[in-house]
């Protein structure tokens, strides 16, 4: 597939992400994480007018000079911009006008697309706002969620959720992989981040891996057995966390009259056993595998056993911290903010999950969250201790 | 005019004020105090449904059981509420269920009004009912201006600005009440609050008290003097609180490259400076009289020379603080929450603004505010000290 | 008594109060209200230093050129100042070196006093500056009473408790005032301070207000009806305040298996039921008035009725906001920040305590604290409804 | 050095660190981070008394039986306890109390001691209880620093700086270590934290480390080149650190008309151009790195290259992150929550300072604190990119 039509067709997959959701939906940001939808089809519009027509389509006409304040994420290199927290305080521009915005920079990229001697770091340039976009439609499904399982009436965007027991193995043997150097991170000529770089040896010792996800079931003995309740298996921060905000479960579930039910995509139902556990946070992940006597993987331990395993269901917990790898460099300008100034106080997540656009996943791709966020689709995988 | 019609003709002017807004702007709320159109219209036909149409309409069929969690506002005996700080995290219900559930409401309100024989304390709860949603609508008005004036586009609700200074009198003559007994409070058949209540005496020293409202140009002035930066002149509240939000002028008010402008619901206009000043605080007040050597009014000073001068333009702080009248009753019921329990820490405004519904003023009517806020359409009246 | 004498038994009865101390007691800040002990006896001997000998005396060799920034309350005129915050963050200077400034500045005081043609104004800022210590003394017993009353171990000050049932009015007969004008505020010669002035007519309906002090065995059934747990009978600013702090009974009650004790200067009792109910707020005492149908008095209506019964045993609150009298003037100078910048969002309490001053009460004396507040000695007088 | 030796040499020493002290000193926190020394002293005899004597020694008279509800830090096995930001609100028990504490657990140790039978895991308790306690005095001289630099009469603890040129290499040559496997962590049978082990290889690339740390005259430089204004260098929770917190120099460094000064142990001096940096955050030693094109080792970097460099003069800020190493085995018990409960969110520093109690370093020593820290005594080594 040639570049523009790479372009047409995840630009059309945002909107098409965005057709169940009434007017006002793209308004509201319920949390500090989770932005307005429009916010999002404005900002990832905004990250091709700003560094690709701005500076290189000559004559480009700026379609409104106050947006770049507005929809700027956190990109200092690129000037000011409004505090996140106060991104669902904005009823202006509409979702109207956000189209029209869209419509704009579609139309000015196209013209810039059909240039037949685009440079080839020009063309690298329209590749990472692509998968800068691909990035923020599983941000749309995750904050689309949060917005629609905030509210009191548990509206549903879609009629079938979007996990569930069919997309999970049911092996229970575990994988071993025997102690040695291996070679992780990424080598090769298609797209990838900058923190996936360079590949690089590590050393591990042998290890059993499970070769599939905790489900729903599974977890919900840990909370019946009092889980939630005894300080030994949480680490001291999760703690602090569980009591400060009040947490018992999972997000999204809720005990009503006795019977837990889980709020998905599809409304709210009663939870099922059968499907992989999601939405937890690292604590959770943790304090889970600790009553079990068992832990998470790393992350170079579950990207050497990864061909062994289904994965793509829920992004999955490592142990490992964000951190550089060995000869990381930092890309110039303002590109070098996506990845390198969040390389601390954050947790490697694995894999990919089922709002994870296709095409948009690898074995040695790294994402990272704190590790009290769950709002993501994050699940749990095993390693024996 | 009879009830009936007032109930149509109260509830249409609602519909009417929001009439210049889009979607987007029904959602958001800006700041705490700030409700989100959309719960106003919702909120103020609640009122209808829990108060009369439950109560005392037989087979009245609730139009939605989870409304009532959603908006209520403050009554404590009308059950559970959602926290105020989370009306502008909610999408749903949409303006288009909003609206229906306004004309559900009506339709039984209006078989409900038909009924020739309605008791006097059902009729005078129709009439609290009427009264509460013409403080919303100038409720909207203030919150509706907070939302597009908060929004750094600036958009405009109207043509023309409700405040000019067609709207102010000219007059420099101070008006001299002589001391004595005085009687204020409600006395008569019409409507009123219960805060109106009863009727006293008080004993007053003479003073003179301004016919006109100080104006921009006169405020400007303070500002110029250094009046935000001099702590003689403010409460030590008030020099905490001018810190904590780094207060320089007016709300509404932008210094843009050493020019001021002032955000209007007819959009951002340079200053004009024979228009009255609106938009202060309590604090603001009080250090303007401060600095000119002059004091604003007690209520009952307000009252009792009220006759003598044109008020209605912003809503008039005084140096009063909000208290019980003397035999002030608190009214039995939820009605009993409207007044009485906000009897503290705040100050009386009196008068009327322009965005108060016409019919909607008397004399004796007590707005109350805290010292801080500023998002009313308030103003100054000076007496000499 | 001349005014050499009534410094050196003023200032000797601010050290006596701190004897029965520890070293480490002088030190805490177990509130932000609460001063630590020794910077009050360092800020009542700093005001002296500051606004008499400082300007007033030839050649005074000032102590220490930090103490200015370290023990300035609130003064704005007499420059930056520590946070309060703070105040319990430091250990130096010790309570040696405050005693020996304490020493320095009587000295010097000593040969000031000593000048036999003192100016009547400077005269009068010393009687200022004594009075300033006195309340300070009172304050000290609260904070002492803050800072053994917030420790665990409860260690006691004195052997027995200042308040008590012999400090008490058995007497049931309510006090009838007949309604017309009355005269309240200070008039005389003596010392007052500015707040009490002008001396100013008001008009009173006619009251019953009770001879006597609410008691713990009073209250206690307002505990036991569930009053802390019924909205009625709060303020919605008091129902807010009492869920944020857990607030369940008065100030140092404790709850322990099922009885009641109260902690006292002389440690940890079991309540004693007829002594006057203590350390009740504001929104405490008035929901205690609405529980019974009875109400608070206001200011005047308490001033106009004090000859009639015993007081100075808590202060007690009133019903009247802390607002300036007819014609208050505020002082020039610094003394001019002693009241008016707090004449606002605080209550009025009258009358005095156990811990106030003999000699530092009078019936025109004018208390304020917030309507939370409730470190002080305040207490609960009623009048009917 | 037999046990009982061990015990009296390091019980002395504790008290011997805080002999300069007064007695205000010992009472207050003026962070959430830094306790106050009388709560150290106390609470690492509690150690003792909660961990050996009450459970090993019978008859055991306990001395207060409120001491384990004041002096437990975190172990949520050993019960409730007083919250830590609390700590410095309590002015009993005072210190000669605490002093009467330590005396009494010390002469029910002795016996304790004396037995000749003491099985071999209550003797490695006694250890343990000694190495807490090493830590606690390192922790002392952390939070006297705190105490008394925090103090704006900014007082001496010392009359000589811990920290000076003499401390510090002047060697320029880096040394590279090649890349291969190597081991590290604690094996051995010497005592060491549960978190050192298991011993384990990791493999490492081609890497050159500096001999020196970087001086304060070295970072003055960056500071000087607007490093704190440039987010280029920063992380992006260190970049929001700075903000909140007005971050522009390490802790302790104080810029007076122009002239910059540090404080030290012994007072207030003009910075020491030569001495090693301290007291910089993990944000910060990585934000100079940054600025320099180099950055900080890995604690296998560091262990594997630390017999080639001088170590031990400040705790050495590492890239890696805080987490558990292969086999790492959770003790039973309260020591559990020594180490593994924390591992999350911090930061592992290398090596030791000048406050660390002699015979309480070795290379395989893994301190932890988080990255904002900065009262601990913490330094930057730089490695090669």
């Amino acid at each position: 597939m040639n570049l523009i039509e790479a372009y047409r067709n995840i630009r059309a997959q945002s909107l098409k992400i965005c057709e169940p959701l009434q007017i006002e939906d793209y308004v509201v940001q319920p949390a500090l994480v989770a932005s307005p939808p429009k916010w999002h089809l404005a900002h990832i519009t905004w990250f091709f007018e700003t560094f690709i027509l701005k500076p290189y389509l000559k004559e480009y006409p700026v379609f409104n000079e106050h947006y770049g304040y507005l929809f700027n994420s956190y990109y200092e290199t690129a000037g000011d911009r409004i505090l996140r927290a106060k991104r669902g305080l904005l009823s202006r521009p509409t979702v109207q006008e956000i189209r029209a915005y869209r419509k704009h920079v579609d139309h000015y990229m196209e013209i810039f697309l059909n240039n037949e001697n685009l440079a080839k770091d020009i063309q690298d340039l329209v590749v990472i706002g692509l998968n800068h976009e691909q990035q923020h439609q599983e941000l749309l499904y995750m904050d689309i969620k949060y917005i629609l399982g905030n509210n009191p009436l548990f509206p549903a965007y879609t009629e079938k959720p979007l996990l569930n027991p069919e997309t999970h193995s049911k092996s229970q043997t575990t994988i071993t992989i025997e102690s040695g150097n291996y070679e992780i991170g990424y080598q090769g000529d298609g797209f990838c981040y900058d923190n996936e770089k360079a590949k690089h040896q590590v050393y591990l010792e042998t290890y059993q891996i499970h070769p599939n996800l905790v489900t729903n079931g599974e977890y919900l003995k840990f909370i019946e057995a009092g889980g939630y309740h005894d300080f030994h298996f949480w680490h001291s921060d999760g703690w602090t966390w569980l009591h400060q905000d009040n947490i018992i479960a999972p997000k999204y579930w809720h005990l009503i009259e006795g019977q837990w039910y889980e709020y998905t995509l599809a409304g709210l139902h009663p939870l099922n056993l059968d499907a992989p556990v999601c939405h937890t946070s690292f604590y959770e992940a943790s304090a889970y595998a600790e009553w079990l006597g068992k832990r998470l993987p790393t992350e170079a331990e579950w990207e050497v056993a990864s061909d062994k395993f289904i994965w793509g269901i829920c992004w999955e917990w490592t142990e490992s911290a964000y951190l550089p790898y060995p000869r990381y460099q930092k890309p110039a300008g303002a590109i070098g903010e996506y990845n390198a100034k969040f390389m601390v106080n954050q947790k490697v997540l694995r894999g990919a999950c089922v709002a994870t656009p296709k095409n948009h996943s690898r074995k040695t791709y790294r994402n990272f969250f704190f590790p009290f966020d769950r709002w993501q689709f994050s699940g749990i995988r095993l390693v024996e201790k």
